[in-house]
């Protein structure tokens, strides 16, 4: 993009380098469930509408915007902004996990699900948080994993195929 | 690789011409599960350590071997050789689904698992499946759909990430 800009509009790239420094500025965290904003709160945390009661955990923004998107859900977020990583420098501090203790300790959120990706870390994540979650006595879940929809089964990862087939449900 | 033997190695696309021809011949259908074999019964329906109490549904021999190589599974299986497909002309015939109505009569069969890709037309056939093991009153499973294991959340389609969300399971 940087090339395509210097070549051939370079009036637009300084356009686009100064609405980005300004964003940089600008873009913050959400005091609550710490997605990006411009204010304060974001925008689902300030809806009256969204049912608090009701956290979901995810990685990042744009989990948010997946799950805004894909589903129903209505009510509210907490954005880790990574994943456990101690090799890489990233702890339970660097994910403020320390809010969403103090969010879960405050009594009134009756579910909290983790939607965090089924990957090594994620999962150690998942599991860092549920134990958290146990200790404020908050009932958590997890969102399903397993065959995406529309996969065939011959061509899914032995491991996705194994979860899918140990994790069976009743119909 | 008609081209390659044709150029190269003309013995070769020969011999395996004729392999082929006695294959086409000698291999059938298990006379139990319907998966491809050379003997009237397959080596899995021949092992008495197998679990016949416990029967697997599947669409084709190549989601056995998958399901055989990815699980510790060890009960039978019944090959269904495609999915219900009105529209392409394969009904409950075509499948045989009757040979596993008389299975599930017989009585023994503890639990059927639904191991079927969760495509639309697998899902009308799981759906067709689970009500004929309902009038039988043996009790149905089907594996687990959702995020693929190691699937990053936000590249998951927005299906999958509803059916995942909406199917969400106790920590
Ligand atoms: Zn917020
Ligand atoms: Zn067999």
């Amino acid at each position: 993009m940087a090339f395509y800009l210097l070549e051939r509009d370079r009036d637009a790239g300084r356009h686009l380098a100064s609405v980005m420094a300004a964003s940089m500025d600008r873009i913050g965290r959400c005091e609550s469930c710490r997605t990006l904003t411009e204010a304060p709160l974001c925008s689902i945390c300030m809806n009256p509408k969204r049912d608090q009661g009701l956290v979901c955990v995810v990685e990042g923004p744009s989990d948010v915007a997946a799950i805004e998107q894909a589903t129903e859900f209505s009510g509210g977020y907490f954005v880790l902004g990574g994943r456990l990583s101690p090799l890489d420098g990233i702890g339970p501090e660097e994910l403020e996990l320390g809010r969403l203790r103090q969010r879960l300790a405050g009594g009134g959120v009756r579910e909290l699900i983790l939607a965090i990706s089924p990957t090594i870390e994620g999962s150690a994540t998942s599991h860092y948080i549920a134990e958290m979650a146990a200790l404020a006595q908050v009932p958590v879940t997890r969102i399903a994993h397993g065959v995406p929809l529309g996969g065939e089964l011959e061509y899914v990862d032995g491991g996705t195929l194994a979860h899918a087939f140990s994790g069976r449900l009743p119909v």
